[in-house]
């Protein structure tokens, strides 16, 4: 039987487990794909640098430009990463008759549509299920098993290094650069973290993950985004003393258009009268007793609620070579299985084509912490704070005593404009001291 | 465009929510299928029964088999359940073109490979995510995600009844049938609980889940099956004492073959140096620190460990009609996808053709508790039995003194003979005064 050819992109952390996984696993490969699976190339930057794996050498090139264009490679798997080169060489690969596989969510997010009209084009598949959450199956689920279903939220705990950082500070009740550089020095971290804890790397995964569950186009510079760095020792006492856990969440979830329930007051969807879609990656307060606050160290969980199937969670690790292969060649092999059978999977569909409601109008809740003068007619005033926004308090209680005097209040459920103005508010009254801690709040009934 | 004609076998509880959904999701569903979904007959037991979903009269019909032959039927969903008529109307089905979508677990658990043969002969998909663990998808992601990747064992809680009295057991300190009766009050267990709380629903499942993550047919009867109707409140005060929680937990793994590593003594695999498979359904004491520990009231999970993806898990709920509904519609999305483009999803593989291995040669741990005389010589006495086994201990402690001394022990690893053996003679000693439980341990590092 004619073999299926494959090539690899990159030959780093994911792609050196990818080749080795190739070579392990051949007869199992062989027997799901229905054709001996043969690897023809691996693009490479440096022939002779160090690598987890062995490639013999004929295989190895570093003219990947040229390797795609081949003309006889039935799948291309991309695990460089990055905008360029990686994208030249998936639409390269595509025109070229192969399908992709990628893990590549920076490209995904900033450019998806025109590698999904490329494939469509060329009448060939593109995969991607290792750009988010590693070795979690979540897109193909989302994608396949929820067909059926109406996705309304996805909740993601999907950066394996900020989930690591707020751990810690949870469990040892560090701060945020001691716990940085404890996951700096466990490899847990990059020495530039930029791309972790300000949030980009999930906001490109939030961008995927809205755009599969609602079947529209999210692309990463319409994704909210607020990182870890300002999260305080303080912050994590605050929520371990409410029962609760910080976590980088990715959220991303349906808004009722206007004139229905909650959304009465608000023009949420552009005043067309479907719904529109909230995505947005912040820290946030869940209760413990949430699935996703017991998600430890690096791993990773995508939480996802639709209208039949309820509450699903899946759970993993987030990253890592070998995770990430696996995702990759579970990919590979439905890729293969389509192109040995001339057919393709399921395209991207956009048909829904939402709106991406901005911040100020999501509806969130707060949890703020304020240092007051302790004296008769505070609480009024605080309270009158949030009267004059229109911002309805849940709870709100009183901790400690004259100069320690510090109000904690939790919100009901306000658009995001309201809880911020509220807070400018609170920061201008004379007996407010500080406003110590402001986060918002998930996962908890309102 | 012609649409796609689908048949509903059973108008209960799950094909209720199946006739809804079709209806309600009718956009969304021409939007990922690719076509209009046309529900043409539904077929019931009675015309006038009392249903929640109004089903346009014209439709429905008493004579399933009628319906099924009728040969312009591209998608049959069957969720009447058991074997009979079931079987013959899927057969007929597949037979007359129609592609098959069921949740039937009994029928696949006990004659699956005679339904995948008739699906390969007649060139149509026969798709039944539904069967195990309801709106979870599972296996999908066994299937597909990972099918680059070797799974090496799979433990699930897979039946929301047990895991319903076993919570209630572990929270509020009750015995099993007050528990049980708690279950049948809320509707969590049926007025004849034999199917779940003897294990027969989980190791049906069971089954299942090990023939897709082995590739290779196991059906219920190779199943090892114990309930939990033994349980005592003791028990699970024990498994408490030691950090621990009780689970029914349906689990397959791969056992190494004979020769290598913890194998080494027995004839694992029949002698022929491949993997053999055990296959399970018994309740254990899982420590609390465990992802399945924390899966509550009726909830399923499905924990998977493989090679390269390492541990994932999977969560949600297990039964019910509108999320076992949602899981058909997943299926009927992919096979009405695969009937447009006249093609099929992947088959069932059983090319591994693995051999599932007796109870006695499986190797687990055992906690044990031993109410003895309180006098010297006991110790060595007990651990005598054990070293006559050769069962090794990992920890021994005593409880009580005198008229209450008891001795709690959790062995290593051994064969499910040797740890029963073990068993059997402690109940010889003279100083053992009763054996007052047995329970096997998963989970727990060795």
């Amino acid at each position: 039987m004619k073999p299926l050819n494959v090539a690899v992109l990159g030959c780093g952390v994911v792609g050196s487990q990818v080749v080795r996984l190739l070579t392990e696993q051949a007869g199992d490969l062989e027997a799901r794909v229905g054709a001996p699976v043969r690897l023809v190339g691996v693009g490479v930057r440096r022939i002779d640098a160090p690598r987890d794996v062995e490639v013999p050498a004929g295989l190895l090139t570093t003219d990947p430009a040229a390797l795609v264009a081949r003309g006889d490679l039935d799948v291309v798997v991309e695990v460089i990463g990055g905008i360029e080169p990686a994208r030249s060489l998936i639409l390269s690969a595509l025109e070229n008759g192969a399908s992709v596989v990628t893990a590549n969510k920076a490209l995904l997010a900033d450019d998806g549509p025109t590698l999904f009209e490329a494939a469509e084009k060329a009448g060939r598949d593109l995969f991607y299920e290792a750009a988010v959450a590693g070795a979690i199956p979540i897109l193909r689920p989302l994608r396949e098993s929820l067909a059926g279903d109406r996705v309304t939220r996805v909740i993601g705990i999907v950066n394996g290094t900020t989930n690591f950082i707020l751990d810690k500070m949870d469990t040892t009740g560090a701060g945020f650069e001691e716990a940085l550089e404890e996951a700096q020095a466990l490899g847990y971290a990059e020495a530039d973290p930029t791309a972790d804890v300000e949030g980009f790397d999930a906001a490109a995964k939030a961008a995927i993950l809205a755009s599969l569950a609602f079947h529209s186009r999210v692309t990463a510079a319409e994704v909210h985004r607020e990182g870890i760095t300002d999260i305080t020792a303080a912050d994590i006492a605050s929520a371990s003393q409410m029962g609760s856990v910080v976590k980088l969440l990715a959220i991303a979830e349906l808004v009722p258009p206007t004139g229905s329930g909650q959304q009465a007051t608000d023009s949420a969807d552009g005043g067309d009268g479907t719904e529109g879609v909230s995505v947005r990656v912040h820290p946030a307060m869940i209760p413990r007793s949430h699935p996703l606050a017991s998600v430890r160290e690096a791993f990773n969980a995508v939480f996802v609620e639709s209208d039949a199937a309820g509450q699903l969670m899946f759970y993993g690790p987030g990253a890592g070579g070998s995770p990430t292969a696996s995702a990759v060649l579970g990919d590979l092999v439905t890729v293969g299985r389509n192109r040995l059978g001339e057919t393709r999977g399921a395209g991207e569909s956009a048909y829904a084509d939402r709106v991406v409601l901005p911040m100020g109008e999501t509806r969130t809740r707060y949890h703020i912490a304020v240092d007051v003068d302790d004296r008769a007619g505070v609480l009024a005033e605080i309270a009158g704070s949030f009267a004059e926004e229109d911002v309805s308090i849940q709870t709100l209680r009183q901790e400690g005593r004259g100069a320690d005097a510090q109000l904690v209040i939790v919100t009901h459920d306000a658009t995001d404009s309201q809880l911020s103005r509220t807070v400018e508010r609170l920061r201008g009254l004379s007996c407010v001291r500080e406003v110590s801690s402001v986060m918002r709040v998930e996962g908890m009934a309102d």
